[in-house]
């Protein structure tokens, strides 16, 4: 049987990738009495009179809702909300088995923009968190940015801003292991969709000076024809000389190379036309950008991919368990850029100076600390 | 330590009353490849190809959502979904500990009934059911009566329709016991919200001629004042001598009397007044309209109410989950007036005629026959 097959026979095995388990038996009357009426009102009048112990009553303290419209489901595109519910329960299993989170696929039978935000705001007092997915760019960014201000919870696009971290945090030893300084490293990031948008954001916060952004049509500049409103706003702060021209051309001279593209699209001379001990991560998947031997072989010195069968996989379950793990046990009314950038150097930090190499940059997701790590790093920098 | 106190502090330990378990462990890529990324697509892939696929291999199969604006809770009236949450997860709790069916609370930070019907419309994809609970009159008879009209998949407004069907379990059983005929007897129904309205529809449909509701105005009938649309509409198919009057009036020759209202307002003079072997289910919470011991002292024969301390406890428990059950594994688009009369007959059969009495209508909630036998009442009745 190959995986494909394998897995769909899993997926009918199991039915449901989670059951929902009681922390109590309800066996008698008096276990019934007490989970249920009449003693329920007890912790609902509490709440009535201080909403804030809702936190302290309910499953809102440590449950996330992992919602999607099934715009941009994996590679796969706009399948929509049912085809979606697989990724949906699938990612709530991974909060649950990497950090200790509860999480529940909601998946919504409407793509449009306002629809969408209303619904979530709606369900929002059951939750402790709002994990955005697979929502097509550049809805994604509106609808996040304006959940955010509508909401006291924590809301965060994965697609964005975990893949963001973890690039950061790869790239961050990427640097120690080069020596490159990043106030002088040229970084092209190619994919102007929500992770390379949310990418070139967090670098920038980071404190890289120099990125430049590329799509199918090359350099994107303040000349660039039909960018949405988003990467419009990213011409303010990227590719500040103006530079045109395609992919090869921006990649001249850069040190780091950021792909969140497609298959195959970065050549060998590409990488050679590189500076030397350039960094790529190369993460289109299945196929990459280009295949971590070709780029080392054109002089490539660190090549991550998305992939689990070549080393500096970049893997987002070694972020958003943690993340919300933090947030929610903290009580972080949002996910903040210092969060963030806490989240990565946590995350960078996790693989020992003394083992840091060319082919390891990234902690070993199935490694039980990280989410430990990367809460702690995201609770000590709440501000409330 | 009260039995408050202990609700109170049992609710702080659970800190939410159900966990997410993951149905696979996930230790090694192997199991993430299959779970989750690249395996996850082959699922995703077949159902965006035949969406009736999302039973097979999602938990859109077995979960149902505990939808609640917070607006009508228990006895405690519009406290709001943060306060709601303690019984929308005890709910959660009692479909999965009576129905092995997986429920998820939903609280609504919204109380307008256009938003509700909007956001329960757009998760809808993720549940294979929607369970109401806790919604006020009469925008619960809009929210359900649309919501049923949109989805494809059954929405029970559970404060209705569960309570009717438990109600008329007892009142069957009460008829079998008393040796009353349904066409000849007199009903009066006291309390004109959800509950009342849904009993008396369903004590309609099941073949009782005279119904008579009331509410605290008295009896209602066309030239009642201040009626909503659907009491209006009620007044066409109840009270059709066009009676006027108190209670009192109405119990007067009566043979039934449902009471979903208030404590204490039926008089031992009331219960004297009415026919001989009367039917009463005094339900008022925690204080029935009138006390068992009175009512039979005043002449009653058959006394139910919502308490577990007295016989004939009329609890929701008995079908709710069971009806779900049915529902989700029958792959039922609705719960239809044929599936609720299925459901009552079950759960009066579930009483052995020689075990039947006075003080024996209804079967034990605990009883974990129960959900079963009400699942295939339900099951053998669904059409497509």
């Amino acid at each position: 049987m190959s995986n494909a097959e394998k897995a769909l026979q899993l997926h009918k095995e199991w039915n449901g990738k989670y059951d929902i388990a009681p922390k109590m038996d309800i066996k008698t009357r008096e276990d019934l009495a007490l989970a249920y009426t009449p003693g329920v009102a007890e912790p609902c009048k509490e709440i009535a009179k201080d909403k804030s112990l809702v936190y302290t009553y309910t499953s809102k303290a440590n449950t996330v809702a992992v919602v999607s419209d099934g715009s941009a489901v994996l590679g796969l595109g706009n399948i929509g909300p049912e085809a979606a519910m697989p990724v949906m329960e699938g990612k709530a299993v991974l909060f649950k088995q990497f950090g200790d989170v509860n999480a529940v696929a909601i998946c919504l039978d409407t793509q449009d923009t306002e629809e969408i935000i209303s619904t979530v705001k709606n369900i929002a007092p059951a939750f402790g968190g709002i994990n955005l997915e697979d929502i097509s760019a550049p809805r994604c960014f509106e609808i996040e940015t304006r959940l955010k201000e509508m909401l006291d919870i924590p809301v965060f696009h994965d697609d964005q801003h975990g893949t963001a971290i973890v690039v950061l945090a790869g790239i961050i030893n990427g640097l120690k292991v080069t020596g490159k300084k990043k106030e002088d490293c040229r970084v092209v990031v190619n994919g102007a969709g929500s992770a390379g948008i949310a990418i070139t954001k967090l670098l920038l916060t980071y404190g890289f000076k120099h990125v430049t952004m590329c799509d199918k049509s090359g350099i994107l500049s303040k000349a660039s024809k039909d960018l949405n409103w988003m990467q419009e706003s990213m011409m303010e702060v990227t590719n500040l000389e103006g530079k045109t021209g395609t992919l090869a051309d921006a990649l001249k001279g850069a040190d780091i190379f950021v792909g969140v593209s497609a298959p195959g699209i970065v050549s060998p001379e590409m990488v050679s036309s590189m500076n030397k001990d350039s960094i790529l991560f190369a993460m289109a998947n299945p196929v990459p950008e280009i295949m971590p031997d070709v780029a080392k072989a054109a002089g490539a010195r660190v090549v991550g991919t998305g992939r689990s069968d070549f080393p500096n996989q970049v893997n987002n379950v070694v972020a958003f368990p943690g993340i919300f793990k933090g947030a929610l046990e903290g009580h972080a009314k949002q996910i903040t850029e210092e969060m963030k950038l806490a989240a990565a150097n946590a995350i960078a930090d996790l693989v020992p100076e003394d083992e840091l190499s060319d082919t390891n940059i990234l902690p070993e997701a199935f490694n039980p600390v990280v989410s430990e790590v990367v809460a702690k790093a995201v609770m000590d920098h709440i501000k409330d």
